[in-house]
């Protein structure tokens, strides 16, 4: 089969794969549409020395699955991280942080830029039936932009600094909106910037330190600056999330974040039924980020295109 | 008076210093007992560059005070943080992060290794009368402890390791056996191992690290390196307690912290309140902590005891 395959830090269109052999507790998968997100170029840089098919945002339909014949069929979103499910943390049900795991398209297991993948059935989720492809493809993103919401209890009352408009923040954003704190998002460009608006999100070119400082600022810029801004901006006792991943390194001062108090929360996958029930409400609109589609033969290009600054979502039809 | 004067990293012993004199809104202490803790220690190897008398650990008697002449002749313990009382962050009760504060003895205020030394009236907590000297003297490094419990909910199935049994981790440790989590702290010296099994805590001289990891680390080793192992021995998904501040460079992959959703959580000044009432109830027994006792004239010399590898508690009796 087709796929885009990782080699070190050389990316490169296969045609001449083997389709995967799903085991007993998973599905074949045939992926119908995916998601080119910031992870996956980082893969491209050498990042976790990953060797295999990258991507792990889709959305597909099963066409095998032992265990459960009746899923065949089905169109599906799929957690990535999938579990040994005996190991001390999975009994404790922190099965996404199980040490034994394949994460797909990122550590020790083949992704979704390909035609058809395969991923355990418990980590796949039916999509309800409005929810189109182009919206379902932003299940696993916006699961990780919830994830926040999980690990911290926001309320109305709190001021809010989101820094980072791009993919993943213009999602953060958006759920962010939705619980009504009084968000404030730092954008670096225009276009961020006018999306963000047309859905009624302030947003901010430069951050004016308040005296007091901001109550929670979610960090999900990707660049170590945008951690040496939050910790400026937050208030003495106040939270950092942090959603980014660095490549370079990152620095902070330990001791003044003792003196002040900080609580610094790093932030991964998250809740895919919360986010699917986000979407098919209605309550996250995630296709004014496309930017891009383009058919697996052109992943190249499609890779590309979703590397240039500033870019948003680009898609990838098998 | 007399008072142990720092002037950049230059400690002496000055006996002409004038008596301090209160704002209308402070009390005049004479101060019967006054403790040695880490902070004096760096703060005189330039630590936040102080001029001054320092010492912030005490308990001592009013003497004077204009707006509670009522509350002359009461023993008392003192928090450290003098707030203004009027910016946005004390009018949102967070007084100890008061960005105009002054703090008795490490930045703006002199401080308790004197005869006599003025804090606000709100900032002095009468001491019960079957709490000794001995034991009062303990209460804000015994509040910084209990600070722990005010941050984040333990709860009893809950592994935590402690990094350090120094001054600090000592009372920790004690704070923790009485929530009734399951602890172990790691010691370095048989002395601190020996206190602590005194207690029936269990203690560790090397970290086996469990597959699954500890659910919370309280770092307290005043050392970079505790900050490492602390990373390394908690779980996915976990906590780490930040006690210690740290005069060199402290590194962490914040990378890390991200895809193992770890919580970071600096922690410092905690409540008088009921430290004094753990202390009165006798839950806490700081005195086997005691190791040294001087008259404020040998001073100089309590503190190179205190500076003693592996030294507990110094006192110091003006």
């Amino acid at each position: 089969m087709r796929a885009l395959w990782l080699d070190g830090q050389s990316l490169s269109l296969r045609e001449d794969l083997p389709h995967p052999t799903p085991s007993n507790d998973e599905a074949l998968v045939r992926v119908e549409l995916a998601g080119i997100c910031a992870t996956d170029l980082e893969l491209c840089r050498g990042y976790f020395n990953f060797k295999g098919i990258i991507g792990h945002e889709f959305v597909g339909r099963i066409v095998e699955a032992k265990a459960a014949p009746h899923r065949i069929g089905e169109r599906v979103v799929g957690e990535i991280n999938a579990a040994c499910s005996t190991c001390a943390l999975c009994q404790r049900g922190l099965a996404s942080h199980c040490p034994n795991r394949t994460v797909l398209g990122i550590l020790g297991r083949n992704g979704a830029f390909a035609e058809m993948l395969t991923l355990p059935l418990q980590n796949l989720h039916p999509v309800p039936e409005q929810v189109s492809n182009d919206v379902a493809v932003f299940c696993e993103p916006l699961a990780a932009a919830l994830e926040i919401q999980e690990q911290l209890k926001l309320s109305k009352e709190q001021r809010v600094l989101l820094i980072g408009a791009g993919r993943l923040g213009q999602l953060i954003a958006q759920t962010l909106q939705v619980l009504g704190v009084d968000l404030s998002v730092l954008v670096r460009r225009e276009k961020q910037e006018h999306l963000l608006k047309k859905r009624g999100i302030k947003t901010i070119v430069q951050v004016e330190l308040p005296q007091s400082g901001v109550d929670v600022v979610v960090e999900a810029s990707g660049h170590p600056a945008g951690l040496a801004l939050a910790r400026r901006a937050v208030r003495p006792g106040g939270t950092i999330v942090l959603k980014s991943t660095y490549a370079e390194k990152a620095e902070l001062d330990f001791s003044l974040l003792v003196v002040d108090e900080i609580t610094l929360i790093g932030s991964r996958c998250g809740p895919f039924p919360e986010a699917l029930q986000a979407l098919a409400a209605g309550k996250v609109d995630p296709v004014p980020l496309i930017e891009g589609r383009y058919g697996l033969e052109d992943g190249l290009q499609a890779m590309t295109q979703a590397a240039e600054p500033g870019a948003l979502k680009v898609l990838l039809q098998p």
